[in-house]
């Protein structure tokens, strides 16, 4: 094997034996989970690294993650065996709510059943079971990844370290409030058909305009006043917000099924560290492993004190600051704070570091 | 007349002899306005007070103003002659797109022209010329209401002095984005038709969605969790959160109309003025009364720095803080602080004060 042949992607797919029983006590059988590695596992199998999306994100970290891909980067595919699996519920390979029910012979849609941010966790541990990984240098992920980097660390002992960006400890009443006008939007669409519609016709404005709602969200006013000020869109009425608005909701409703959005933005929602646990104190106290809890100065969605008050319940927390004026969406953007922030991190916990 | 009949309400309706003509050239025939009024006009006719209503308001400001009402209070009835128009476009009296159109013999929709705050402005000028007042006490608002206070100091000499709450200079292109997806909900009903709807059919669904996104930006994340937390709703799945959405909602889609609604947010992102005149120095710089602006610290939607900027800009500017938790609501809340710093500026402005 060459040297370049360590860094290559592989894209993968496992159909677990066994059916997948959610929290809420629902069976998903045929679970089949999609995944993408870079780099190679070590003799002592003890290189690994998993790559946590958010929610409308897949496999593809070294694109959507690219700035903290490479050499003596935080992700070094010469140094680590990393793993991005797409998660439970969304349209990217793995099951979910667009896939055929196996019992039914045509999409789930709505028959997709509830999921959290625990079930896609113990999905992640079922494929690393299978792998036969029993070791990470570390997990990470921002936002819903974030989620799941948070959670990995508290149901499992294979990660020595976490980063977890731009998320808190359970989802703010106002992010479901957000999150809830989202899928109202959904609902809404005359496509929607009770949650059962046709490939053909999927409702695609509603969700366009559950993505723009997402936007204003997800941005900083400051950069929406330095990008678009109050200019029009060309010789038309609109104003450039409106037409930047439009255009990244119609992209994502291109790319994305409704009922995945559904199902994710609830299972962020379900985000909780303490449900049936106990008090945060105490399951968060209790992680044994060095967190480094990432907060973006600009985020509304998922402001910094979150992230201070998560860090500081945390046994080893460490809240590091990412200055941006792109809010909520900086953890896709600032890589170079970022890169050292994590590698910084990486490095005075050396027993995560490879 | 007895005293308590000064006190006493009256609502009343003028229909303007000319048309209307907006400010982007549309023509509206028989435009009649819905205004009430309380207390007496004095002898020299200058205690008249002017109050506008903020998007979804009607003519009652002693019901949603009510704790600035009363005697020794910003609104005294005993001492002012307060009246408060319905606003053009609206759904509560004054000619507005569920109204007939004259030249149609059925209701306008989206036949109705797009206003502006100016135009808004204009027909409060119009109405003030039929009741042959000459001086205004004071003109004030908050929200849109703020936006029509401050076009009002700019656009007539009547008024003595101005207060202005919870908006600045120009709608920023954040709240401008905001507002785009609230009339997508609207446009995505089925009901919509076009926006050529039936009585018995109009797109409450959307019109919910729309008042669910905006109250999200009305209020603050504190004040959220303090309210609901994460609990859900009785013994349902449903968070608490997403239950008051759902009720505020509903009953705004009761109540309003959706072609009002997507008119009156199109007039609201028209705000802005410097449109057509010069620098923001130059316009806000050549005001020569008084004028408090008044910022909340919570509001996120018109944020307390949009305040300040626009204080600092007037000749005669006065900034004041309202300390709340309840975000830019507050101005519809915090009434013993507003009365207290409005009863204050007045005084201190005794050529404004009656």
């Amino acid at each position: 094997m060459t040297p370049n042949n360590k860094n290559m992607s592989k894209k993968q797919s496992h159909t677990f034996a066994q059916p997948f029983i959610t929290e809420g006590g629902d069976e998903i059988a045929n679970l089949t989970v999609v995944y993408q590695t870079w780099g190679t596992l070590n003799a002592a199998r003890d290189n690994a690294v998993l790559v946590c999306h958010a929610l409308t994100g897949n496999t593809e970290a070294n694109k959507w993650f690219g700035g903290l891909f490479g050499a003596g980067k935080t992700l070094d595919p010469s140094r680590h065996f990393i793993i991005c699996p797409n998660v439970l519920g969304s349209c990217y390979g793995t099951t979910g709510p667009a896939d055929i029910h196996p019992k039914a012979d045509k999409p789930y849609r709505v028959d997709f059943p509830h999921i959290t941010v625990r079930d896609m966790v113990r999905m992640h541990q079922q494929l690393l079971d299978e792998l036969a990984i029993r070791r990470l240098a570390f997990v990470i992920g921002g936002s819903l990844g974030g989620m799941q980097a948070l959670e990995f660390a508290i149901m499992d002992n294979r990660p020595q370290a976490a980063i977890c960006i731009g998320m808190g400890k359970a989802h703010h009443p106002w992010a479901i409030g957000i999150s809830h006008t989202q899928r109202q939007a959904i609902y809404g669409d005359p496509n929607w058909s009770g949650g059962y519609y046709t490939n053909d016709a999927p409702p695609k404005n509603g969700l366009a305009t559950a993505r723009m709602i997402a936007m204003n969200s997800y941005r900083d006013p400051a950069d929406y006043q330095q990008k678009f000020s109050r200019n029009r869109q060309g010789q038309s009425d609109q104003f450039q917000v409106e037409s930047y608005l439009d255009y990244q909701g119609q992209k994502l409703a291109t790319r994305f099924d409704a009922v995945s959005y559904v199902r994710l933005t609830q299972a962020m929602d379900s985000h909780n560290v303490a449900r049936g646990r106990g008090s945060y104190q105490d399951v968060l106290g209790s992680i044994n492993i060095p967190v480094l809890v990432a907060g973006i100065n600009s985020d509304r969605l998922y402001p910094p004190n979150e992230q201070k008050e998560l860090a500081g319940l945390l046994r080893r927390g460490n809240y590091e600051e990412i200055k941006s004026p792109y809010g909520h969406d900086a953890f896709l953007i600032e890589f170079r704070q970022m890169d050292e922030l994590f590698t910084s991190f990486l490095t005075k916990n050396q027993h995560a570091k490879i």
